[in-house]
Parts: structure tokens; C-alpha cells; sequence
């Protein structure tokens, strides 16, 4: 065997012991939900929210600041534009919405990824956001674009990831106003995943549209939706000329946009879940109503980001119950709307990946799991608040993505999962393990977790008695150095780089 | 001020202080649970697993092991009774079961804390059962009484926890054959909460009757249920002796039993969740129609342990998906039956209270509460499989038991909750800090934990960089060193101390 080819055998060898630890294998590029919904607020409650936030609407209103042309489309769609602030009358906004897609296809380079936002489905996104990155042998410290890359192959590699996100970290080497191309094309090259755009800057959203179009196709794009960006709201009632700048571009060129109002409960609006849940009612009609306005039929998620605050310290907070009632209601409230809905994941307030963070982030991932949340951004990876990317955790939230994935798919009421023949084979005070049905389903009838120790005391003291932290150190260490890349056509990969390079050759660096 | 105004208005102070660090003020001794339920089985496969276990029932039956009464009875009741192994008509059980409460009253000696046990509530008791304790500071060792005490200390100071529990851990250094006594003491001096009997002989669970009755008075146990106690099904299909004897004790004194499949799927029963909740249905369907049988419409609860089977390592696994079909399921079947259901906590496999423990703890409460399971066991505490109680994961646990409580009480939708009067007073672009709306709910507007830290990561790293176990120790330290024990009528403690004096002196210790 050359040296190539042993290198290459390893490689595969790797690979499938990599795939062989990540979650039971995946087959669908996302999860189609099999089970009820859990719908916690009352019909009630629904039409009492509903019917302040069109109050909201008309009466109080949102701003819309520095920018004109948004103001004119409001003007002439019949708002009332006071200033900054528009007012909308009742059902305005309703009407506006209808034409919103109530589920969408978006592309990825590898068609077998495709996934499809809204309905039943369920797709999960990496952390979106941290300037900083965290390891549990390297520390905290800012992101780099080598981290940047490092989660966008973890994300390729883990089944139980759909999407390969936008911001996994910030690259805070590189410059402010350039870096987005290096995380576009990170997305574009390291993973065959579905991936956001850049919306720092209307003309960075530009940028990714035009990335998006080189690998995929000018008339490709013009006719299919090939990204998902976030506009977070700034909240309360707030939009600012950076989120529309990038909202229009997007929605121009027929790519989905998230519209998320962006409330920390206390700061940003009421402290009351239902308080809470109208605010972002009434922000998010407006924002997915001017989607339409500028494209009728563009793709465009209901997002919602909500978070509790610490009275004491000030603090945002995670894991806590008032935030899972905001995002139920919620969720009902885009169904009602026919609206794919957007919710946060494995979010927590931890600084390290201990029993904390995790108590949080199940408190956080179950709800958005159950209540048939469609886009789950922040679905691995998130610390402290947002502020890091961990390593470790990101290998620890994948395997609790893969639990739900089996959650959702329900029951098997077969034949064979009514499991009958195996209950009449072994009969009272005997044991299931050797029986026919048992053997038959030996390698895939449970869930098999990557993370936990499942070993006797004895054993796990035996090999050190290491945490969770450490374990999933090993498995980062493990996937990384077996990462293989996606096969990219060697000649859009040159136009790709020709076009940033050039680009980039055109305008200093800055840091805004 | 005298040395002992001092002490007792120290005592108060810490007890204050005590109180506040726990969840937010729970002025209910249970919950009661206002939130839709989330059922995750289709009634199409509810009713196909109600079907197969009316054919195992009628086909392959159940066995009552070294019992000849238990034989007796169901012979008289017109069962099929070959052996010890029982089959029943179809229909015949069911109709034995209705005469069981569909929820009951359980007696607490302090009657503000009785529970109701079925319906909408949901009462959480500790970790039943572990040989060992662990803390962070004294590492893993056997369990003694004052572990024992300990436990029941925290769980009575612990507003999230309804329920006094049973073997919060075994007093390992007691014997075998007179640790009850001590046991039963223990729960009824340092505790005022409702609690469990000794099911691990039938002598045992009438020195439990007989302890109540001092405590309560012998009309008031004639005629009320002051102990809900725990009998296990040797699953797969079998009654033991020791069970039975428990079980006719307890019935006989109209003393709540909870019938409790107890199934490791894979090794106890089938590999899929409808396989599994089939023979569970089938198990708790005979223990149930027994307990009418020997007392008609002595209080009885639908159990289930379930837990999966790591297949490499022939360990149970906590916390993956498939127990959580299970459990959904039964909580459904048990509904239709009309009887109150049970199922464990805050379970995990893990050695240490680390993010693993809290991940799979998180996954196993949050079906038990959301599905409307009326006795959550385990509540808090439960390590390594149950082998062990760690003092550390009690107090994690109880601040993840006072979210649920937040969270099953649901929205307010008032005028108050709807918050438009903040809305409309902060408008866009400002904040809600400073609101009326918000400094009225200042205090009380979300869920406070005790053991989460919120701070920054700079405050959070010049205070140590401590993990969850090592606030939670603190937590521990302070909670038993403000304890205050509830009073107890001398007479009635006289009465049981001589009486378990009398009765430990009648008989040689054992450890059998």
C-alpha cells in the first residue's frame, strides 16, 4: 500500500469510527415530528395576545429608523407614518403576511441536504453569535477564523446538526468589515450543509447573495432560496437601518430571512410571559409584513429570541420556566399565522459546560423540540450567555439533538414494535436479552449516547473517573482529526476565492 | 438580649435566609397543574397497547410467586390460576379496578402540607432507594441514619418538594431487619411532610401502620391514607412474596400502594417503547385489581420505573429518548383507567453531578411533569442509577423541580399579566427596567435559582470560577445548618420512640 493510499484508508477508518460515535445514524436532513405538539397556553390566552398586539400595532406602533425607502413602503402600502414611527391599521398587517409562505425549501450544495422550513419539520442550527470560544484545555479566549472553520466541520460532521448556521464564532482576527467573506466561504467549503448570510451591512448581505450565486448558480438563486439570514429586532419596536439594509436585500433576492424580536423580559419588554409573547407578536408582523411588501411570497420566518433577566444582577438568564412559556405561546402563534416558527436551543447562562449549563440548556432545547419549533438556531455550542463557543459543549449538545430526533419520531406501533412475539417467547421472571426480538434490534433499539458514561462506578473510577467536560474533550480531539471535506467543484472553489480576493482588494479594513 | 433569644433569633435569621435561597415562595403543598398536557402517543396506538395486554393478561398471564392467599384470592375472583401463574378473563380486571380512587388524600402530620395524589396535581418526592451517598467534599461511602436524616432534613426544608419520600438513602449502618423503625421515625420527627411506609417485609409495613397510628391516632388511619408506600413488579410478569406481603398490609389498613413496573427495556421487558408499556400496563393492571380486591376502593396509583439498556455495557441508561415514549404513553393509559400515575424524577447514570447527570436528569423531569404524572419519585438527589443519593444534586435538583411548578401553573393572562400599561408606557426604543409595571413585579416576576450563577465572567472568575457543585455544597452546608426542626407532640414522640424501642428489643438484629 503507497503511503497515499494507507494515509487514505486512515482517513476512512477515521471517518466511520467519528460517524460511529456521533448519534443513532440519521438518515433525513432534518426531522419531520411524529408526535403531538405540546401547546402550553389556552385558545384563550392565544386571542387576548392577539388581539393586544394588533393594539400594539395600531395604536403605540414601531419605529423604523434611518431608513426612507422603508418608510415610503410603509406610506404606500397605507400605514401611517409618523416620523419613524409607523402605526398599522386593523388587519393591515394580516393581509400584508398572506402571501408568506407557510414552508419553505432551503437549498444546500449537497441536494441531499436540502431542508424544508416550516410544517412539521424541524431543523437544527449551530450557535449563532460568540465572539469568544472556549475549550476545556485551552481556555477562554476570542474567536479566530480557525475556529470559525473548526465548528463548521463539527457541524458537518454531526447527523444531528441540519444546517450549518451563520456566526458560529466570531473571527475577531480578522478585519470587522471583511471578515464576512471568510465565514461565508468557510460554510460554502468546509461543510455541503444549508448556511446564513451575512447582516452586518446590506452590502455584506449583497456579498453573500453574490457567494451564493457562484456556487450555486445566478439562475439558480434568482428562482430558489439558497440562504437564511437573521434580522434580530431591536426590541422593543425597533427596527435599525443595519437589519433593513440586510432584511431588503435578502427579501429581494427571494432569500428567507428570520425576523426575531430580541427580548430579554424586563429590559427589552414586560416582565409577564404574555406581555412578552404580544411585544414580540406585534414586532415580528411587522417585519414579516415588509418582507412582503418588498417581495411577495419571499421566504420569511417568524423568530423569536427571549430570554428571562436576573432582577438582581442584570443578567440575562436561561433554563428558566417564563421564557418556555413565551416560546409556546409563541409557536402557537406562528401556526396561527402559518408561519415556519424560529426559537433558540441548548441556550444557558454557565460559563463552563457543567451541571448548569446543561440543566439550562435541556430546559431550553425541550420546549423548542416539543412545541414544534421549525428553525432551532443556538442548537449547540452555546456559553455563557452567548458570549463563547465551547468545544466541548458543542459535542454535548449534538448528542442531546440526536435524543430529540428520536423523540420526535414517535412510536413504532408496528407488529414488530408491539414487540408481542417477545413478550409470549420469554414469559414471567426470565429475561429479554437473549430472545429472538431483542437480538434482532440488539444494535439500534436504543439510543446510544456519545457523552455519557453509562459504565459501573467501579469501571468509571478505573479510567480516571472522568466528567462529562473531559470525555467530550476527547471526542472534539477525536472528530477534528478526522474531519474529511465535502468535494467542492475545483473550479467555482477558484472563483469563489477570485471574488473575495478582489473584493477584499477594494476597500481597507476597518474594524466597523 | 439572653445567650438564648440570641441563638433563637439567629436560628430565625438563618432560617429566613434559608428559605430565601430556596425557589421561589411555594404556598401550595402541591401543584396543580394548569398547563395543557403533552401527550406523545397517537389514541390509535393508546388503544392498540390497551389490546395486547388484555391478550397477555389472558394468554400468558402473570405469576404470584410463594403465595398461596394471593393464589386464593384470585381464584375466588374467577382468574385462571395454574401454579403461580394467573391468567384473567378478558374484562375482569378492569372492572375489579374501578373501584380505585381515580385521587386521594394523603395525611400529612401537619395537615397544610396533605397532598391530593391524581388529577391535575403533581407531587414531587427524593430519591428512593441508593445504598450510597455521595458529597463533593467527603466522595462517594455507604449511607448511615444521619445521612438519612439529613435528607429528610433538606427535603423538608425544600418548598418544592411535597413529599417526604421513603429510603432517601439505606441507613447501611442500621440492620437490615430494624432500620425501618428508624426510618419511619425519621420522616415523622424531622419532617411534617407526608411520607412513605417499609415495603421490604410484611412485619415491616405493619410496624409502619402501627408507628402511624401513634402519630395520627388509630380512628384517623382506620379511616384516611397517611402513607403512600412502593411496591415493585419483579418485572418482566412477576409477583415476589415480599411485595405481596407489603401490598395486602397496607390495602388491608387502606394505606396507599403504588404499583410499580419495574423495567429495564431490553433486560425486563421488550426493546421498544410499545413493547415496554404493554407489559407494564399488563403488570400494574394485576397489582392494582389485587389491591381492590382485598379492599375495595383503598387508594391505589399506577406505577412505572423504566429505564433503557445500554446494549454495550448491560447498564441501564437514563435520560434517552425511548423511556420518555414509555412513560408518555403510560401516563395516558393510566388516565383512561381513571388512576393517578407515577413514574421516577430527575434520573441519570452519571457517577458525578456534573453536566451529564443534569442533561439526563433534565430529559427524565420534563416528560414527568409536562405529561401530567401525578407522584414524581426521584425528585431529587438520584445519582449513578440510583445507587447513590448525592447531597449535591439534591439541592441541583429541587431548583429545577421549583421551574416546573412555575411552569405548570401556566400563563397569567389578567390585565395585569397582559401588560399593556408598560407597553404603551415604555414605547419603542426604551427600556422596561424602570417601568411601573416592572418595579410592581420586581420580586417576584421570574423564577430565581439558587444555584445557577448569572453574574459576568469577570465577577464570576474573581469569586473562583466555582462550578455548580461547588455553589450547591454551600447551599447544603447552609441549608443544614438553618434547619429547624417542625414541632412534634412530646407525648406522641414518646410514645413512638418506646414503641420502637419495644419492638427492636423483642427480636435478635439481622441483616436479612
Amino acid at each position: 500500500m503507497s503511503a497515499q493510499a494507507a494515509r487514505s484508508a486512515r482517513r476512512g477508518r477515521d471517518a466511520r469510527r467519528a460517524a460511529r460515535e456521533q448519534t443513532a445514524a440519521v438518515s433525513q436532513p432534518y426531522i419531520v415530528r411524529n408526535v403531538p405538539l405540546t401547546e402550553l397556553c389556552s385558545d384563550e390566552a392565544i386571542e387576548i395576545i392577539e388581539a393586544n398586539a394588533d393594539t400594539v400595532l395600531q395604536e403605540i406602533g414601531i419605529e423604523f429608523r434611518d431608513d426612507d425607502e422603508v418608510l415610503e413602503l410603509w406610506r404606500d402600502a397605507g400605514a401611517d407614518v409618523d416620523g419613524v414611527r409607523v402605526r398599522f391599521p386593523k388587519g393591515m398587517l394580516r393581509q400584508l403576511m398572506a402571501t408568506a409562505p407557510s414552508e419553505y425549501t432551503q437549498y444546500a450544495r449537497n441536494r441531499d441536504r436540502n431542508v424544508v422550513i416550516g410544517g412539521n419539520n424541524t431543523v437544527f442550527a449551530p450557535v449563532y453569535g460568540p465572539p469568544f470560544v472556549r475549550t476545556s484545555d485551552g481556555g477562554r479566549r476570542y474567536g479566530t477564523i480557525e475556529d470559525f472553520r473548526n465548528f463548521v466541520k463539527l457541524a458537518y460532521m454531526a447527523p444531528a446538526i441540519h444546517h450549518s448556521g451563520g456566526t458560529v464564532c466570531e473571527p475577531v482576527d480578522l478585519p470587522v468589515n471583511k471578515r464576512h467573506y471568510d465565514m461565508v466561504y468557510s460554510h460554502m467549503k468546509y461543510s455541503d450543509k444549508p448556511f446564513m448570510g451575512s447582516v452586518t451591512h446590506p452590502d455584506r448581505a449583497a456579498d453573500t447573495v453574490s457567494m451564493c450565486e457562484i456556487l450555486f448558480g445566478k439562475d439558480f438563486v434568482a428562482g430558489n432560496t439558497v440562504c437564511t439570514s437573521l434580522i434580530n429586532v431591536n426590541s422593543p419596536m425597533v427596527y435599525d437601518a443595519t437589519m433593513l439594509g440586510a432584511l431588503k436585500t435578502y427579501a429581494r433576492a427571494n432569500q428567507a430571512v428570520i425576523i426575531t424580536p430580541f427580548i430579554m423580559a424586563g429590559a427589552m419588554g414586560p416582565v409577564t410571559p404574555v406581555g412578552t409573547v404580544t411585544q414580540a407578536l406585534a414586532e415580528a408582523m411587522a417585519g414579516v409584513a415588509l418582507t412582503q411588501i418588498i417581495r411577495p411570497g419571499t421566504p420569511v420566518v417568524f423568530g423569536l429570541f427571549s430570554s428571562s433577566l436576573s432582577m438582581q444582577s442584570g443578567a440575562p438568564t436561561f433554563g428558566t420556566p417564563e421564557p418556555t412559556l413565551v416560546l409556546s405561546a409563541a409557536a402557537q402563534l406562528a401556526r396561527r399565522l402559518k408561519l415556519p416558527f424560529r426559537s433558540g436551543g441548548s441556550l444557558c447562562a454557565a460559563k463552563v459546560p457543567d451541571a448548569q449549563a446543561a440543566y439550562e440548556s435541556a430546559q431550553s432545547l425541550w420546549p423548542a423540540a416539543l412545541c414544534g419549533v421549525n428553525f432551532v438556531l443556538h442548537g449547540a455550542g452555546w456559553l455563557e450567555g452567548g458570549l463563547v463557543s465551547s468545544y466541548e459543549k458543542f459535542v454535548m449538545d449534538i448528542d442531546q439533538l440526536g435524543m430529540m430526533e428520536v423523540l420526535l419520531k414517535g412510536y413504532n406501533a408496528s407488529t414488530d414494535g408491539q414487540a408481542m412475539d417477545a413478550i409470549r417467547e420469554v414469559g414471567p421472571g426470565n429475561h429479554f436479552l437473549g430472545c429472538a426480538h431483542t437480538q434482532a434490534h440488539f444494535e439500534t433499539a436504543f439510543y446510544r449516547s456519545n457523552v455519557a458514561d453509562n459504565n459501573s462506578f467501579e469501571q468509571w473510577e478505573q479510567e480516571g473517573s472522568r466528567d462529562t467536560v473531559e470525555r467530550a474533550n476527547d471526542i472534539v480531539k477525536r472528530m477534528m482529526a478526522s474531519y474529511v471535506p465535502p468535494p467542492l467543484d475545483e473550479a467555482k472553489d477558484e472563483e469563489l476565492l477570485a471574488f473575495i480576493a478582489e473584493k477584499k482588494a477594494s476597500f481597507p479594513d476597518s474594524n466597523h
